[in-house]
């Protein structure tokens, strides 16, 4: 397989405003999410908690999906901490343990530059290896609060998704509107400015995939929804030839009509692909909901389904598995 | 390229005992040498201290080779902590903090089991891309001594070399004999038991590259000295194969007369390859002395070396890049 996925954890203090996030059972939870979903990846349960990320409402995490798009296309995995309160308990890749500040208090993530300085070495390094595509996907929670800041920093008018069916947009727009005025900025005022945008509103994770994404110079697939709209606004805002980039999601995703997916991606000019998965059929719940808008999106679910897609399994035989890894979590946990 | 450089780092408390290592200008700083020399590869001078590692009189880091063949063939680079005091500031994927302890006090290394997993789940996933080869250095001051502990508990009638040119191995034999004492084993007790003489008596670096070794299924050059040979020891009681393995070293490890790499690699089975390197012209003395028995090996000196041959360079260009390199830091240094 000439492609190698990437999944870079972050954190961001945003994810503990009540309400902002379902990525984890609680807001307190949320700070487990990137590397209990990581470690899931390579075992049976997490490590560092006793069981995988959910929403308070139970719905499993998408880490479920590129689990399973892993085990039937076997692509290779790394795990990157772009920069979280706690290492997973996994081999990974260190570029930082800085997590993005509350906006509202006061800027993000000073420590931007030296995040994008040590993840582009490292994007670097793999450029001189035989592989020929990253595929980056991203566990973040908050994140999509953190992206739609900064698309609205840069001028974009775009609602991001949210892994709610009903997507909090009123509270991602107050507590965006707080840190604007906190900055003393307008919308649209870091057009030209984009790394200023990351520094007031962004996150880890967006400042190590665009460093990496500036040192592999071969193809990158974004793997993720509306938080991959930002990163892909700021690679083009520094340059970048957005025509070695793709964005790959979930049709759960693009159908979000809380949010711009499609509209927002064709205005920063990069293509998507909507992995066409179905859940309606599962025999579980937790799964069945995706259909009604929980979760959507998240570890590189759609990216990691499109590599399964290109190793020849269908969208079909991903959801089938995902079912088989979520009867074997319900045993366990009936054991 | 196919082929892939890794640099695992590691610590062991034996480094401090007055005399045994000469991997740092004193036995305080050798705890900083393995995040320094990996930074010195990415960077014109390290991070972490404002100056290249040296031998207390003075002699350059091995990292001055891996460096100049970098430079020269443009291998991708990817430094693995295995278990250090400090995290190196470049990107580097991390297994562990857990270093070496005293084994004239206790077993050296509990956590050699969670290691080898670690590092095992990261070479199974490298084992999946494209790449052919992996090279695989190791910065590790003290680590000679531990190595030799390894194979005289797994009955090899070995000595280690030494980054000194009086290799002190009375002081190295007495530290051994004491943490066989404490042990309360004999030499060649634990042939068939190489995990125990891992536990007992072995270091981080050693459980990190057996682990990715066993992982990654395809070539593995051990790119190092008398290090390498305990890890091999290891490897072949551990029922790999070794005719997928390669030591790569330098010519000054081998012309060794107080060490035993050609006779225990032949005893254990392993083919070795020699960097033709020769500094006798240098310029520098810190360099010249190359030839008179100093530093000799680390870093995967001599692999980098083997990767740049292979890429069409010779030993004598490699030569003049250090050469060069030296120039460049004697003249930040004089202004």
């Amino acid at each position: 397989m000439k492609s190698l996925f990437l999944l870079v954890l972050g954190n961001t203090e945003i994810s503990t405003v009540p309400g902002i996030s379902v990525a984890g059972a609680t807001p307190e939870l949320t700070k487990l999410t990137p590397p209990a979903d990581a470690e899931y990846l390579f075992h049976e349960k997490p490590l560092i908690i006793d069981a995988i990320p959910v929403t308070p409402e139970g719905h499993p995490t998408p880490a479920i999906i590129t689990k399973a798009a892993r085990e039937l296309a076997a692509f290779p995995i790394l795990v990157v901490r772009g920069g979280t309160y706690l290492a997973p308990l996994v081999p990974h890749v260190h570029i930082s343990d800085s997590i993005g500040r509350d906006f509202r208090r006061g800027p993000a993530l000073p420590e931007f530059g030296e995040i994008i300085k040590r993840a582009r070495l490292f994007g670097e390094e793999l450029n001189k290896t035989p592989v020929e595509e990253l595929v980056i996907g991203e566990s973040t929670p908050g994140g999509t609060t953190t992206a739609q800041a900064v698309l609205w920093a840069m001028g974009y008018d775009a609602r991001t998704s949210s892994a709610s069916p009903e997507n909090p947009q009123s509270l991602k727009e107050k507590v965006i509107g707080e840190g604007f005025k906190r900055a003393g900025i307008d919308r649209g005022e870091l057009r030209d400015n984009p790394l200023e945008a990351l520094r007031q509103f962004g996150d880890p994770m967006m400042a190590t995939v665009i460093g990496v994404s500036l040192g592999f110079r071969k193809k990158v697939v974004l793997a993720g929804g509306t938080q991959m709209l930002a990163v892909s606004a700021i690679l083009m805002a520094l340059g970048e030839d957005l025509s070695r980039f793709m964005i790959a999601t979930t049709r759960w995703v693009v159908k979000d009509r809380s949010a711009t997916f499609l509209e927002t991606a064709k205005e920063i000019g990069v293509v998507t692909y909507a992995a066409d998965l179905d859940f309606s059929k599962s025999e579980f719940k937790g799964l069945r909901d995706y259909e009604r808008g929980y979760v959507k999106e998240g570890v590189g679910a759609g990216g990691a389904t499109w590599l399964a897609v290109k190793a020849g399994f269908s969208p079909g035989e991903v959801s089938e598995k995902v079912e088989e890894l979520y009867r074997r979590l319900m045993e366990m946990k009936a054991s």
